[in-house]
């Protein structure tokens, strides 16, 4: 058995092809050879658990992963968010790996998913990268699209303009020529890919600015209270694709769409099926799609496994 | 963050004061002060893996605990039973020991709440213990037995005459005077305070063998078809104790009994109560009682927490 700590897991992240990884992971999810029970949850006074697990029938090891949130940490110099990862063998139940990520790799396999979002449904030719948000999913985001598309050319929003500013900054530094604004419909008139990364509960993004021939990837919603895109999004959009159908009825932008009433204009398909060519993405470069990820244990399998094979 | 191995956990083990950690842990569950949602179950192929999670509120950590059993092993010469203990700060959700117990502090938490039981519902003069079983777990309730009765005089029945020696043999050498036997009724014929420890899923104790004075704790049905004793025992049984009167709806002897349209002859009640002195349990050395013990959450709590402050 292995204990790996976050240095070690960060010197090999680089050279891994995740983007492959996952989308594998995807299209395993939606052929129904992953086993993904219900997520563990365990709610204290000062934050909540989760334990998310499962496995990839025929693949080698099963993940457990654990998860929190302690919203009161940062006032005490914490880090609020904390997990681990831990890698046991399908064959004999066997702990291999104890991959002490702190939370990381979930950061990255959400981002990655965005790339992959990104590689399946974003028009052929970016013209500007639209960001919502300034947190480390933001960079994260950007960092991972510079892997599936060649624009370099960013425009941040976020509430707080020297939040705006830092994240410009770190991102120019990687290679992004990068601009902030506080203007949210910008994001809209002037990106042709954009991923939205915050903890809304207010639609930030609206129909009304929408242009044809825009993929949104919405990440930032992952419960039933969060919303980044006002409902008429939806309804616009060609193709609406979720990285779980049957999650994103309960939790995500189709659930608060469905919610509001509003049926989603285009035919909500799974992104596995359209990695795997089983459903229609993007037709041609006028269409609008949207990807609403909410996150699924799959990511978490798949990126635990493709750490552990490289140490 | 630390690391404990089996043989740092094996280390201090021996110094503990389990017996009384267990019974606050009992209590605890009782007065509605744990935290315990449902346990977490991933099914493979090869083996089962059980997450069992919670807390008790005003206390310093949350557990997480993740035991396997993989029943091929054996022939691989490997464990088939695996786990680990994962204590968290409730404050911060601070990881602050990986118990890597291989699931040790699981069966000696089992082994300490049939002491527990003992203690409480044993009649005041323990002529002779009766255990039902030859494997660890037989072992492990007769040497904890010890913390709670002057009583050294043993007798074990075994389905295997040789294994039942060995368990006699080791036990030997640990202070006790035992005997085997092949005839499960002359365990409720010759022994007043009986612990029964298989997988069994047929009564082994019958209820014609029963006499007065007779204390009956059975730890080896923890699965709704699991059953040791037969039906009619809990109706002879001025009191039955369970450590859950809620999971002993849904598993164990209880279950079995009411399943069979038995109801149970003495008030079914909580160890815990019997424990705090809120349900009364054996009120002299003529009443029969049992103990049906099917493994709660607060036990690992105790016992995690309790080996952590002594490292």
């Amino acid at each position: 058995m292995r204990i790996t700590t976050l240095e070690e897991i960060n010197t090999v992240l680089p050279r891994l092809d995740l983007v492959s990884a996952i989308e594998a992971a995807f299209v395993a999810y939606s052929e129904d050879r992953a086993v993904v029970p219900p997520v563990g949850e365990l709610l204290l006074e000062k934050g909540d658990v989760h334990i998310k697990y499962g496995y990839v029938r025929g693949e080698e090891f099963y993940v457990i992963k654990i998860a929190s949130g302690f919203y009161g940490n940062a006032q005490l110099g914490l880090p609020s968010g904390n997990g681990l990862m831990l890698l046991y063998r399908q064959e004999t139940g066997e702990l291999v790996n104890v991959l002490l990520d702190e939370g990381h790799l979930t950061d990255v396999r959400t981002a990655v998913a965005g790339a992959v979002a990104a590689r399946h449904l974003a028009p052929s030719q970016v013209q500007r990268i639209g960001i919502v948000g300034t947190g480390v999913q933001a960079r994260l985001q950007l960092g991972w699209l510079s892997r599936v598309t060649d624009c370099r050319d960013a425009l941040i929003w976020g509430r707080n303009a020297e939040h705006a500013e830092r994240c410009a900054a770190d991102m120019g530094t990687v290679g992004f020529k990068v601009e902030t604004t506080g203007d949210a419909s910008a994001i809209l008139r002037e990106c042709n890919l954009v991923v939205t990364t915050t903890a809304a509960t207010e639609p930030i993004l609206n129909a009304k600015d929408l242009r044809p021939g825009t993929h949104i990837t919405a990440v930032g919603s992952d419960t039933p209270h969060k919303q980044e895109l006002d409902a008429g999004i939806l309804t616009l959009a060609d193709v609406v694709a979720a990285d779980s159908i049957e999650q994103c009825k309960v939790r995500g932008e189709i659930y608060q769409a469905v919610q509001q009433g509003v049926t989603t204009g285009g035919l909500t398909v799974e992104l596995g099926d359209v990695i795997a060519g089983r459903s229609t993405g993007r037709t041609d470069d006028e269409k609008i799609t949207v990807a609403d990820l909410t996150g699924v244990a799959v990511q978490d399998m798949a990126i635990a496994g493709a750490v552990h094979a490289a140490l």
